[in-house]
């Protein structure tokens, strides 16, 4: 596509502390001014790894796009402990936790400005301290990368199947490209979205770019098990090797295609209660079925809302407080492929 | 055991709005005033089910004890939602919210005054709000009861094994007939506890007052599921029949039993950082095994620190976030017994 | 008036989840998606109600505006559930509380970003809520009226005469059909105004796209009475039966024309105090005349600073709270035409 | 009454910063220390005047025992602003803000504790702020004092009717002095109350001193208009007149007697909504005449709640907000007396 | 410099309540209405004083850019209460504290919109709060100024060696005529400064405005001393005799010239710790030389991290609280210069 | 003294986390079970050294009483890091930050609630985070120690001459011997006290129980320098050396005597305002002499307040921000002694 017309952005207020393309294995951060009350002249610092051996392409590996988001953020920094120099193939580029004041806090957004780093994408150099991020990501970091991934899981909000996702795109061949990668990766699921809304998105800005992109869902509520955590770390070596960066083959994939339909995906609550789920995620589901209750809180006795599944698919990801509000999605639901 | 001196205590300032002793199926609440900026004469109003039927024995149901923990207010509304009066023999008094505003904030203790209700029994009429929904369980409910069950699960920031436990007791005939109430209780668990510090705790003020009592802990993240609202849900009918509340007998349980040993039974992280788990709740531990890893989230590339079990026994109960504080107990361990 | 270039605006992130044009009466929400910490796929909810019967106008009827403003919500709930569906003469569109946020904190702005919604039109779609808000009532349900209405009242901290009010334009046949409406509400009073900035109000946007406009001040202090809430009942009939969207002719009006000076309409407040009124809402006042004293709070014994009205006219609007800051606006005053 | 055993309280850290018995007029403070983060040797200075004038009865008058109750202040600092020191007859103490922190707030309670000081009394020298104040005006203020006039008014959540109330009393020669003294003020009703519950309350503290009590609600909504205040001065006077502290006899009073029944005299509201309002305050309401509905905020439509008298008699106060709380006391139903 | 096309910007809302011409001693604010929740018709007041005597350059005098900066507040509250008009020989307009909110709060930043002032500039009058601030300064009081003098200390969080300083400008013979008033200041020390990003500063507003300019730095840690006081008094009237603005002629200047290098000035905190300094201000410095030790206070015994100079220098500028977060700058190096 | 009756308290709920009496250096925790909203089974963890060499008496050395006084803290840590362990003679306790959720917080009090932990003691095993930390003080370490430092400085908002501190005591013999530490510590000055309120303090737990005690007071401002970080590490190893857990002697004291009259010591501010100091710290005053002025932030112009020294003496401590509020003590002043 036809990027709109530049205007002259002022260079990034954020600086590395380690070069981005020294051999070796390079820990450091990325230092972002921020002049808080408590230190007029402080600085948040965003942790970061470069690993450069040799030639071949550079990967830029990102995590924490949410704050509280955590099989990005500890299947990184395994990788960047764990990693064999002598195995990497030309440069990856390791960001666990893009939006660290999220991160810090705990939390989806950033507790400084309140926004969501995945909706303010390609970000601003003179904005608040997450466009700043943004921009840095999008400007710095994206035109020294030859493909990216985005590992992402439920937070502490949502649980999903675990999934590498790939977007249907104009660009058939892009989206081909990015859908092998989606079954490399080898997670137990591979899905194909129609996303309605990307404005915002670091995946728009990547894929925008015409750069190969993958990002995941997995599992989620704010945990890791050593099960999800596999999972992760198998996949991003898996991705790296397809890529390219990384000696040797994937492993062979089993990914389960799912397929996310554009329209009727989301189940949303049409009352604030407790839910009571009447099938586990995975399962089966046919339209009509009720997949869950929604009990009243302040009057016991109450009869329960019920809601049911609006096509014949699977429970693919599903909302993970006992408790929901009215017009929170509960479920999104998927059609297993072929 | 003997009470201390009673003082005079000015009477509760909380009034049902319904009859605690009428025949049939009464919903209606707690009213506790509560001076409001934006409100002078406000009110806080705790939910409150009373199911009268003949003659037979009073239990008292409880949940909600901690705001975050959702098995107990599922369980109890589905109860109360479903119950067939004519199985009744007695009268099931259900507060499926014992700290109702920390239920409303989603949150373990009180936003109103920070207190955790499990600490604050028995409470005060004269106290902050959660000290008098401690006094009003203590003075005007307690002694209505013939048993209790208060239903915990893991909340937020806990994730346990599902069990239903009892205490070791001086009165070695109390131990035992409340052992019988965890065994029929029919979770997958059962677990004896010797609880070193019981201060404050709702289970020491049942137990003082030489009643009957039985709490549980199922599962947790903040979360439920079908199978773990099945285990509730059986378990409260099954110990409502034990008890001779409900007619007909418990299922035949098949609970493991497990001991939590008075030392040693908590592993504690050292330090901040992002827990990779190394085993899955309830798999077998060895003493000197290491069970997790806690990687620093503020310089990549730090070594790791491990976190080894104690003693040979199973993981009962692991911290539930991804990151951790230094402190945070991050697992429990228990021996299987017999 | 000729609108600026259109630039190519994303679409509104917003959903309403009833159809807009059906016949009979349909309650529903507009549905914007609004990503939460405590719920990743949440949303806000903004009660609708759309009311169609045969060929007519359209009226678009809007209250809470700013969210401590009770007089809209109330009598446009008031209206949705009394309506006779044939009396209605064409399709009605309510949206009682357009600051939905700001409601349900009984603020007058909003809580999650802080904004005023009455000085953020049009809006944006990829703004903050409250932005988002303006821009689907600008861009989606503006087009589709051929007149709106926007109930004010004082909210928490002003109280006015209860009155219809309309603008001086530049388009005199627009003022004179504006004013007619005003005359038409039938509250005790009808008010001219000429307002000196009306960047971002929601009467600009309306009345730049050449739709008819009224708005309302009616008491305030955050209460409502039966007097006040039956003049905003009656008015609110009258408009649409004045409007051709309700059977019938509206009563016969006897407002007390009002006429607000573009200068010295406000008394500022010179001191932080007390305020001593000297005169009540509605009384006439001479120039030169104390309307109110302000007495210090940190020093007892310091003399009270006067407050005097600047032209003849009447009290038309106060300062609500019993204290005042240094810069507040005290009151308006008012010239009775005629 | 028997005072219960005294105990060796320490000394109150309040100090005033003027003699309390010098004669003339002297304005100064209440020095509090409070160690704030941003002032470890700060304080809170409460204001205070004392009127000194020859031999007679000392007066204490206070006001602000909650912070958004504003007659009490301004009648009082109308009062040492306009006094004139020949007219007294012994010495007249005046706190218009009791509870300071919580006026400068703006809130019914403290900011810096949540306390509401009408329930903290008789309050500590070692507790938190809002019961070292209430412990000063205890032991300090109220030995000085033969008779103690607090004035209240329905801050900014409720709206009375104005009045005088006075107690019953098992002292009946109490109860009797006290009535008279309600009738002295003069305002257009007097009341005796029957109080369920007096714990914590100046009212209680002063009555169980043996010290003669008067206090009052007069209007309220966090405003003051002429004529309330108009009713407050003169009542003021009034009482000082009739205890004889200034020179002069009360005007005659015409205040209709108001009863306020044990039982019943509160309507609690039992869902939250919009408050529609079918009487006015001061209306006669018979037993079983609706007087308010609450309408639902969330789900335009839904049938409102209505809520009934439940004695005949008038609407003696009425929560002022225009939306309501379940649990709420909407109103308070009194009696024509004779 | 070519200033952008110039957008036609609504006027400012600010309304200064004093004429900025009269002849003589005017002292008032500028009202800046600002809707908050509890005043509709609230506003902002920032003080401002302006002195005209005859004829002369108008010279304006800026300090509270940062609201915990005392030094300029102070200086120039003194200057305008002592000020003998018949020094004047033109006009001095007096802004003591620009972000006024900001001051109030005792706070670098504004509490009303988290903004940092000299960020913000040029603002925008359909900004928020701070942007309005900026945005009257840059269009409506600059363009009356013929010399602007901006006072800075180093906050709260910062402490500098007491200096004027102007920055290197591409135009030299503005650079030229700067320098000259920063020597006219007299303070201690000179700086001439190569500032890396001016983006939003107030200082590259007026000197893209072709503006004469100066600013300052004096000690800090949020509070002054006498001697500290009178270096910036006595810089203020030499500054405004250097620029005509008062008769006679500036004290002869022994200003030390320093000089900020481009790279390297900062040295940045590697860790979270207690600072423990090796040098005082104003120490020579050799570049390698250690100047703080950084502890751990999480884990007693660990050791310290050392800090190094980079340059030959002295220490111009340090972070003045005792604790440092990673990333914050701890110190400012400087050259002597000649 | 006679202690009061010992109630049976239960034990305090803090655990060491190393052995207290173990020979050499050990650096660990004390474990202080917190349940947090975001961790059930939470702690906070308080840095606690001991330091163990053969024979002689134990020395407890305490800091962070406030959390926002750094030289205790700094000069505690660099001494367990450098201590050389042939040089004790005995047992040395290190407490660096006593209320270290404050000192984690950078401010004077606690904030989990809000409890200044030197108005807490004797504390309670069973109160709040902070009285918990208090009791844990009191009846497990003190009984362990021989003597006792505890070391405070100005914090942020006060600035002290550097001093060593004792109290006039009942016992003089005790007195005697705490004015003989006080001397040794060698600070600039050293200060005989008459505290009027010891209600809560450390030092008045410590000096009821009948051991040594001493404290300091040095600078303050929330920083620390070179000078001031010397004077307390010197004066720790001289007291150290005094009571004998140290080898060798103190270096000969040049301590100048001060004398805190008990009445008239403290200057407190009449209003709010900018300080503007006439005297530095440490300067001669005579009674009458001004040592500031406060200005009016509010309204320029307005005359400044002038704050007068009541005795003849120096100017020993001076509120450090560059603003005040009423009632706030600005300065502390002192007699020289002899």
């Amino acid at each position: 596509m036809t990027p709109p017309m530049s205007l002259p952005l002022p260079p990034s207020p954020i600086t590395p502390t380690i070069p981005l393309d020294a051999s070796g294995v390079q820990h450091g951060h990325l230092h972002l001014p921020h002049s808080r009350d408590d230190s007029a002249y402080g600085a948040i610092m965003i942790p970061i790894t470069v690993i450069v051996n040799g030639d071949g392409p550079t990967v830029l590996l990102t995590g924490g796009n949410h704050g509280d988001e955590y099989h990005g953020p500890l299947a990184l920094t395994k990788l960047v402990n764990a990693i064999d120099l002598d195995e990497v193939t030309g440069r990856i580029i390791v960001v666990p936790y893009m939006n660290y004041p999220a991160f810090v806090a705990a939390a989806r957004n950033s507790p400084i400005d309140g926004a969501n780093l995945n909706r303010v994408f390609p970000g601003s150099p003179t904005g608040t301290v997450t466009q700043k991020i943004a921009d840095f990501m999008t400007r710095e970091l994206l035109p020294l990368a030859d493909a990216v991934l985005d590992i992402h899981d439920g937070g502490k909000t949502l649980e999903f199947l675990p999934m590498a996702a790939s977007h249907v795109l104009d660009d058939k061949d892009a989206e081909a490209r990015n859908w092998k990668a989606a079954l490399a990766f080898g997670a137990p699921y591979a899905t194909k979205l129609v996303e309605l809304d990307m404005l915002g998105m670091w995946d728009a800005v990547v894929e925008d770019s015409g750069t190969p992109f993958l990002s995941t869902e997995i599992a989620g509520g704010g945990t890791t098990r050593p099960s999800s955590v596999r999972v992760t770390v198998d996949g991003v070596r898996n991705v790296l090797q397809h890529w390219g960066a990384l000696a040797g083959q994937p492993a062979p994939s089993s990914s389960a295609p799912l397929d996310i339909a554009d329209h009727g995906a989301y189940l949303i609550s049409e009352d604030d209660g407790l839910l009571d789920w009447l099938v586990e995620l995975g399962d089966a589901v046919a339209a009509g079925q009720p997949v869950a209750r929604i009990y009243n809180t302040v009057k016991l006795g109450a009869p329960p809302i019920e809601v049911a599944a609006t096509i014949d698919g699977v429970l693919a990801m599903r909302h993970f407080p006992g408790v929901v509000k009215m017009g929170d999605a509960i479920a999104m639901q998927a059609r297993l492929v072929g």
